[in-house]
């Protein structure tokens, strides 16, 4: 099939699902090696395995407040007999052990924090006792009865031995760093971050640096394409932009597929007489997994596999683009990682606004969410064409139209996907 | 007031709400200094002044379709007359710039993107077309007729010269890096990162390296407000871990004070014998700007300002810390950077499930949001002790449960705040 495929007039391409070029994509995407990273250089990495708690958590009976460790059952005569007094025969701050246990009629001075010592079962809090000598000995009153396990937080209440704290796959967030410190992982297992290349092609294009000059424009996309590699957590390897030439195309690819994981180019994809990555990817039969997907912006994304490792060819629209990176780049990206979330969340949402525009594709339109009153609507971008770049950076959502609506009405239910 | 306050017992703290409170804190926080940072390193980073655009987008008309740029009123005899062949008179790759004009019965091929050449008004797209010579000269062949201004993107058509494309105060992301990438703006004004310093307090602490001992824990707290601080844009500077001596504390929050713009303290700030950051605080009168907030998890948390720097000194449980992080040190960080938007998004959500937790303070209750059907959900974490540090991870959100309610119903709805 790749075969007619790659023969097929530019013309005349074979036009995927959205789905299906995303599965293609995925079944070409290997899981990057594992390495550990110290602790402190593991946020947004993902996690390589399962991790296990080698210890209850809290690992030993945890006093809630600053006050007294007692046997409860002491206070059980406080209702009717009023205060009952008992000798402190200890005083435990955060970090320290009782040296002995509490037995009946003694108490212990405790911090929030510390570890109850043995034969307490209850924390009385500070400012519900007074303190007193009696013959020479301290004691502290209490008034009211305290229930068995009052203040106390028992072993394991918000983890047990062995459970599984954090998942393989997990992306670590500051919460999960919380708990990999707490149970000692200062080396992290995680999956090497994939270098990703990118390099754009046009002979329009000036650098940013450039001053502008007619017909040209500056290339934003690969700087755009830089912090998108980023967010989804890969490294970009800037490989610059080449002119419309086909044996520049040639040697600069071979160039990123030897140096780079997976490699992202922007432009050439269309059906122009320059249109000269879509002119490589045809050149070698067998190795193209599509050239055409029913979707808009960017029908004509092109990807390929050389030597084991993913081409995505996106177009040079810089809506188009942007799109493009989305639904195929970001999860092939999460995939090296071995993320358990390779594509980004997706959203029934309410349509703010009518949406007149018609067509043949799905179409992805660039839009803002709004939350009112526990609702979340969507606003389509005032003009969503797959040229348009200045409606991105407003863009919090793409909203997903599907093919051969009549239009779609405000209030309207519409899935879209939610942008980071 | 600050005096009274100082001197008031430990016991008898003056409560203040979290908006007093927040402002207290960035009434003292002054923008740091401008500095401009290469492209390829704003992602992330706040704009320090509006961005103006040095021309307009697209700077040319450009052609939004690979075929050939037209008098569209050559076409108008069309629809009756059949076929109108025009004489080709150039090719007009992206970048080139057409060496002459089009006039009626002439006719440019054009790639997209480049720029139309004076004359034209249209492109008419390469699959409407067929070409043949005639008289050896190369001619192009439309049956249809096309509008004025078909597959052109005017002049303009996205941002006019001299309008605002990204104001100060925004966070750069993906889609402005494509806006300052195409308006050549390859050094970006912003404003420094913030050091914020880091250090906790507590006898009972162990660094993450160390082997679990009794009654003790390991400082989770120090790596997890590492990771708050980079997301929310500052440069943590780590100062270790001191146990419950004022004199290690006055020391360590000197040293703090001068090497960083923030200091940011966890642990020592509740009632009990160690709770030295709240003794230190008390030492110095008029400094203090607050030691009581009416909220749960950290009513303890506690602020001051010296030498013109806040320290922020939040409570030692995993849970009261994250919160006051967000409430209090994330603001703080993003005023340090000029952030248009200092504060997490607030949201009215529903309630997934009842939450019949009453308290005389307001609550900042973990939770989950869930999306379903257009509707925002959010379902409070099982366990939402302050104490509690394993929720923190799987939070993206905090219903603010107002005090003095009867209990909350599932359905009800109520203000939350969408973590990042």
């Amino acid at each position: 099939m790749a075969d007619r495929e790659a023969k097929s007039d530019k013309f005349m391409r074979k036009v995927l699902q959205v789905q299906e070029a995303q599965n293609r994509i995925l079944a070409h995407i290997r899981r990057l090696e594992r390495e550990t990273v110290p602790l402190e250089e593991a946020q947004g990495r993902y996690l390589a395995e399962n991790i296990a708690a080698p210890h209850p958590f809290p690992a030993f009976p945890r006093s809630g407040m600053d006050g007294y460790a007692i046997v409860a059952a002491d206070t059980e005569k406080c209702p009717g007999g009023g205060e009952v007094w008992l000798r402190v025969v200890d005083n435990i701050p955060c970090g320290s052990v009782s040296a002995g246990a509490i037995i009946p009629g003694t108490a212990a001075r405790i911090m929030t924090g510390a570890q109850v010592p043995e034969g307490a079962d209850a924390v009385v809090m500070l400012e519900m006792t007074e303190t007193r000598e009696v013959d020479g000995v301290p004691c502290v009153g209490i008034r009211k009865p305290i229930a068995s396990g009052a203040n106390v937080t028992p072993v394991g209440l918000e983890v047990s031995q062995g459970e599984t704290v954090l998942a393989a796959g997990r992306k670590l967030a500051a919460g999960d760093i919380a708990v990999l410190a707490a149970f000692g992982i200062a080396e992290v297992p995680v999956l090497r971050r994939p270098k990703v290349g990118v390099f754009a092609t046009g002979t329009e294009l000036l650098d940013v640096k450039e001053p502008l000059q007619p017909g040209r424009i500056r290339n934003s996309n690969s700087p755009m394409l830089q912090a998108l590699v980023r967010e989804a957590g890969g490294e970009p390897v800037m490989l610059g932009t080449i002119p419309d030439v086909l044996d520049l195309a040639r040697s600069k690819l071979q160039t990123a597929l030897e140096t780079c994981d997976l490699v992202i180019t922007t432009g050439g994809v269309s059906v122009g007489d320059y249109d000269i990555m879509g002119d490589l990817v045809r050149e070698e039969a067998g190795d193209m997994l599509f050239n055409k997907i029913a979707m808009r912006p960017g029908s004509v994304t092109t990807a390929a596999v050389r030597g084991g490792k993913v081409l995505l060819a996106l177009s040079g629209n810089p809506g188009a683009c942007y799109v493009g990176f989305q639904l195929f780049a970001r999860p092939a990206i999460a995939s090296m990682q071995g993320a358990a979330e390779l594509f980004l969340p997706e959203w029934t949402v309410i349509l703010g606004v009518d949406y007149p525009k018609i067509n043949n594709f799905t179409r992805f339109v660039r839009a803002r969410l709004e939350l009112r009153d526990g609702s979340v609507y969507a606003y389509p971008a005032a003009i969503d064409a797959s040229s348009v770049m200045v409606t991105i950076k407003d863009s919090d959502c793409l909203i997903i139209v599907p093919p051969e609506e009549r239009g779609l009405a405000a209030g309207a239910k519409v899935r879209a996907i939610k942008l980071l």
